[in-house]
């Protein structure tokens, strides 16, 4: 099924920011998701730039705060922006806010009550990619990733467990470590178990470290960021990409903390960054 | 009283976006305000937009949603957005959205029971830049107004009854003749009373018809705005502005809605706009 249900669609900056829902067959559930299409030739294919979002979003955050219209339109570039989980009464939740619905990680769960219907990395990286090549004038050899924060972690996995699908790879805020930090651990226990074996396949530290790799990686982070020290630890990435000869550049933005205020501000620089690449 | 509460205060665009809290002897209650004030010099002192919000929002709408600050920061324009109502238990209201609180129309109420706190025009004009001014680096010799809709007939009426106060004026999809139209004609009734000799004065159209004059405008409205025809009306300024020697620069940009989507799209052109004669 490719059926896809327009929500709302806006003009904006020349284009068109829609939202959208369809049938998801990988989560079993509806979701829904944000596209922007940039002005565009007739008959163009273009790039397209994934955004995963953080911990309690949905596609709206970004699509309301984050600032990337001027810039897509500039460059270009398509820009897609999935939900974190699969939401709906028949979905397991959690009362707290680091797990269940909205906080999906990007993974397959593998045990229950969560393996029915939380299987975001099949979502984002396989099944939506191919309902939108149907809808949109992507041209899917051209694909970057970004995110933040818990979709920071995502944009990192899903490029490094897909050697050669994304050409670009970004990140705000990332959690880079998730097997060694609170987010993740309670994540991946609930979600994959207590194997730490298959943890690391869902960890960007740990996959650097045994050999899976980018060409380069840009993040950003601010050093007033509220969960630096304890949930992102962004800095120890610096050895392990030295060491398996990754061109990480790595800013730490003073004064900046962990919102859309920080996400918005340096938006257009990833996209432009991006932009390079996707567009070589 | 010039005491200050701050709500929040996050970088953004090397500057601070932040939302303050103050007791209000205009309207007799708590206000809250947004304000971004850009990297600057110490000891410099900047020009300041005013951005008058639309019914049923606060100051959140246009922080959240309008992506000023990258244009504020290029031009070093420090952007304010106060609330739209008094608001509060004790505060009058009414069940429409465009009546009460969220709809204060910049005006000060005459008419029981909105008289006693429904005064944000002297809320606006007067009492907020004045406390602003002990707290933020402005120069108030450059002030420049904008807003959205209702909003926009905030900044066109407050613009010329004050002539001389805002060097610039601009607006998005403004309501330009209240008398006119049913949403103006239900918040002046109530407001203002029958008398419709008072309403002209705070009616831009009538205004402008009437001789008062600023000497330039700025519009901008999407010929896909839902409130075009019905409440807005830009296009009856040609005439009286022609006649009145005002340089009226009305844009009908097409495809656009009423929606944040449409300001933010034009919000760095109208603040470069800002930007050129506050600083000339």
């Amino acid at each position: 099924m490719s059926a896809l249900e327009t929500i709302s669609e806006n003009r904006a900056f020349g284009g068109t920011q829609g939202v959208y829902s369809h049938r998801s067959s990988a989560t079993g559930t509806d979701m829904k998701f944000a596209v922007y299409v940039p002005p565009h030739d007739t008959d163009a294919t273009l790039p397209v730039l994934w955004y995963l979002s953080g911990l309690t979003c949905t596609h709206a955050n970004v699509m309301e705060k984050g600032e990337y219209r001027a810039a897509c339109a500039e460059h270009g570039i398509i820009f897609v922006a999935p939900d974190t989980s699969p939401r709906g009464d028949g979905v397991p939740d959690d009362e707290a806010y680091d797990l269940g619905q909205g906080a999906g990680f990007y993974i397959d769960a593998e045990r229950k009550p969560w393996s029915t219907h939380y299987r975001m990395e099949t979502y984002v990286a396989r099944e939506l990619p191919e309902l939108l090549a149907k809808h949109f004038p992507l041209d899917m050899k051209r694909q970057g990733i970004t995110g933040h924060s818990m979709g920071g972690h995502g944009a990192l996995t899903l490029a490094l467990r897909r050697p050669g699908n994304y050409k670009s790879v970004s990140a705000f805020a990332p959690i880079v470590a998730p097997s060694k930090v609170p987010w993740g651990q309670k994540a991946f226990l609930n979600y994959l178990g207590t194997n730490e074996e298959i943890w690391h396949n869902h960890d960007a530290y740990s996959m650097i470290f045994i050999g899976r790799g980018v060409p380069e990686l840009l993040i950003d982070v601010g050093d007033a960021d509220q969960f630096l020290d304890e949930q992102l630890k962004p800095e120890i990435l610096k050895g392990v990409c030295l060491e398996a000869g990754i061109d990480l550049k790595l800013r730490i933005q003073p004064g900046y903390d962990h919102s859309y205020y920080f996400i918005s501000t340096f938006m257009a620089e990833h996209i432009a960054w991006h932009a390079e690449r996707l567009k070589a």
